[in-house]
């Protein structure tokens, strides 16, 4: 009952977890799309059930490239709100703006549409808020990338990335955009299951995955890594923290108890960039000396979270914005949810078991 | 298993519905909360759970009449939003703006602070963009009304509100504060689950609220009642629904088989109400016939939204902005929720039973 694990809290279609398979997008290993496919094409199966053949996949990238324009209402609500706001209540308000601007049909005739403007609009936000308020410029919405991974990469930084930073961009996108009934993405099905609009959906889901207990493990992840500054320091630290009886993020999962699926495939994307010259290679040698002194001492397996700090921390990235940078990916899985919620709905609302007062009568004021 | 029905979800001390005692807050009658208190007393009882005496209530209002004033970033982003967004998404896009101005603490030392920040600040959101995009002015927030019920009335229409009509608010917000796990509280309690935000929780409610299946249903119930010139004319239309098999909304509810406890309060308040000069008193005997035929008929009872609209009709109010009244009353009940929720907390992820593709082998483009 508490936080219903192992509840079973309706039917889906759309992803498999920790059934002894790994991870899987609609019957597809999660190694093979993270490595094989960019984030686009994951997307496309996550909301039609099918991979794109070529058309299919030019004419979404093409949806999704027409997105990225804002309109004027949600930049001047991007410039309104304060450089000191967190990033993902700056995704939020964005958001929820844009759907005050081009809402969805009431009869969702329209939501393929709107889906596919969101995941154009997402990056936008972030990176039209991110110039405004950190740089004092407006910055052009245009750009000639092609893939969202390397479309973020290139208006965050204003310079085209590296090819191996695009890969593991878009193996990050894929990597976070889906895991069946995590709390972000239950949260979001609630939200449809009263037939609202798919742009509450999506706030749901942001605010949700704002927590630390959902998005950000990554984020504390290589915060920890930073502190250090050789293997021996580090392993020192793990020794102090066990001795403690504190948790290091980044390891062990609700749903995987022997492996994150996820996890070799963030090893391998962190020991590429870790030879950009822009990276600190030093980092790589400790994460990896932690990880493994955490499996072996205490048999706890890292999870995505541990390495996909590091991943975004070499390809220089501000650590605030690497839970924006999961809902850029997610929001696939959001949306297929939702779609699936509303093909087949029922309202979501379950019963509590009741630990309050027993009926009293009532107080007026002049005897409490 | 479909929509969680009579699932127990967790535990509450907060309210009872459906258990044999009618409504119940914190274990006291809502009869006599809608009708012997002013929603203030109502909302710091769900939030504390007794009633406040007078120095403690006189504390509470202060605090929440401090938080009508907006910042300017949050006027700003309401004038940015244009004139025809939905007042729903209105409500939800200032109310994530105000929390990347006024951020809640990490660790939450603030959160009553914040929830009499919010209940301050939701009348203000609607009313100022209300008057901005519908009369071209920018309205003040202060007022010389003294509770919430008073406040919104009288900014909303800059006229003092009757007597009468601040008595029916009052007992409107309380009557919609608080129903356990439906669909919008347990949506924010999955947010608070995560360790998320205040604001973070109350825009997953205001989003979840949306949907028509939840709230929105005592517009349709006026739009229903205002359909017909005379009761004749109203009872023919109710014979030839039935014929089609089809519904009218405002009766019925998944919790109350054989009454809603706040219906009976509803109908007293739209008999006062049509007492007005500017009601129109046949609207409410087309109601009640209405009222009566489906009971008699169908042995369906009505609920607190088939009055529910004729009382806000009646107070002359905005069709369009009934949900974000609800959302003004609920709000206390979603706090209560989130506080209780991180009080004794544990992430809330349920699983799902997989109806997808079994494990299947990757496709390379050039063979899709």
């Amino acid at each position: 009952m508490s936080g219903l694990a192992g509840v079973i809290a309706g039917e889906s279609a759309i992803c498999t977890c920790g059934l002894g398979n790994g991870l899987n997008y609609r019957g597809y290993d999660i190694a093979d799309l993270a490595l094989k496919c960019e984030f686009e094409e994951v997307a496309y199966l996550l909301l039609n059930g099918e991979l794109p053949n070529k058309s299919q996949l030019e004419g979404f990238r093409k949806d999704i490239i027409a997105g990225r324009e804002l309109p004027q209402n949600v930049k001047d609500v991007l410039k309104a709100i304060p450089a000191t706001s967190h990033p993902m209540d700056v995704m939020k308000t964005a958001t929820s703006a844009l759907g005050c601007c081009e809402p969805e049909a009431d009869d969702f005739s329209d939501q393929e549409e709107k889906i596919k403007r969101l995941l154009g609009a997402f990056p936008s936000f972030l990176v039209y808020w991110h110039h405004w308020h950190k740089n004092g410029k407006e910055i052009e919405l245009a750009s000639d990338e092609t893939n969202i991974a390397g479309y973020i990469l290139e208006r965050l930084k204003e310079k085209t990335p590296e090819a191996v930073e695009v890969k593991a961009m878009n193996a990050m996108l894929t990597l976070y955009a889906e895991h069946e009934f995590n709390a972000s993405t239950f949260a979001n099905r609630i939200t449809a299951s009263t037939l609202s609009d798919i742009y509450s959906c999506m706030t749901t889901g942001i605010g949700t995955l704002k927590g630390h207990l959902h998005g950000g493990a990554n984020e504390v992840a290589i915060k920890f890594v930073l502190q250090f500054d050789n293997v021996e320091h580090a392993l020192k630290e793990v020794d102090a923290i066990f001795a403690r009886k504190e948790k290091i993020m980044g390891f062990g999962h609700r749903v995987y108890r022997n492996l994150d699926p996820r996890s070799p495939i963030g090893f391998e994307l962190a020991r590429e960039l870790k030879e950009l010259p822009t990276s600190d290679p030093k980092l790589f040698d400790i994460a990896k000396a932690v990880r493994d002194k955490v499996r072996d001492d205490k048999g706890l397996p890292d999870n995505i979270d541990f390495f996909g700090g590091l991943i975004y921390h070499y390809m220089q990235i501000e650590r605030l914005y690497y839970t924006p940078l999961f809902i850029m990916s997610r929001a696939a899985g959001w949306a297929a949810h939702a779609f699936e919620q509303r093909a087949n709905n029922r309202i979501i609302r379950p019963g509590s078991e009741y630990t309050g007062p027993a009926p009293r009568d009532f107080v007026p004021m002049e005897k409490r």
